[in-house]
């Protein structure tokens, strides 16, 4: 659908397509009125999208529990897109759950030990392109 | 400074130098507990990181009077930087305000009639480099 015949706006399928696409996103928080921003490596399969990180970590701390936001573009010389998912992300503890998560054979950036799955379930997705 | 021989802390003349470096970064803010992240086209300038937007747009109601938090970063195949800031916005009122945001010659990705110039007056800076 184009709006203005240079942003367009995306299918939750092309959203998806775009979050499965690029490695790396950004996770948003808001805790006690603080944003926090943090890029992360994930992957996405079945609705979700999962990444990974350490035990005790801040990103733990602020994300379980919390109402999140996550965002990744895809920057190209004439077209540019950006998906937008909301929701709740919770650190995986159940086997099938975690089974689940290392089925997307996600490969972080850097191996360093994080071993602590979140998984991210939207409540709403946006999506846009820019063509120019 | 090598913190585990794999990841670096940034000085904040490097912090300043991936901010300047990447033409795109993403602004989070936190209203009412609910996060929201924007991808923007912007240019780096006297400590200030400057972005353009619409009148009105939902952009300018969540950043004024509001922390924001701002984020860029950039992957090479061996190194990984990332660059998290966060203070205040302000939408630019002032001749010479306006005048040196307009002096950071920022070009955003697509000329599509934004015109409210927004400046980020940083509280805080942290950046690491993940090198692999």
């Amino acid at each position: 659908m184009t709006d203005d015949g240079t942003t367009t706006t995306l299918t939750p399928d092309e959203c998806w397509a775009v979050l499965a696409a690029q490695p790396i996103g950004r996770l948003a928080t808001a805790v006690a009125g603080e944003p926090e921003i943090f890029p992360v490596s994930h992957a996405v399969a079945d609705g979700h999208v999962y990444f990974l990180t350490r035990p005790g970590s801040k990103l733990v701390e602020v994300t379980v529990n919390n109402r999140v936001a996550f965002e990744a573009d895809e920057w190209r010389f004439d077209t540019a897109s950006s998906v937008v998912l909301k929701g709740t992300a919770e650190v995986l503890e159940k086997d099938e759950d975690i089974a689940a998560a290392e089925a997307t054979e996600l490969v972080p950036y850097l191996d360093d030990g994080k071993n602590v799955w979140v998984r991210i379930t939207p409540t709403e997705m946006s999506g846009r392109r820019l063509t120019r």
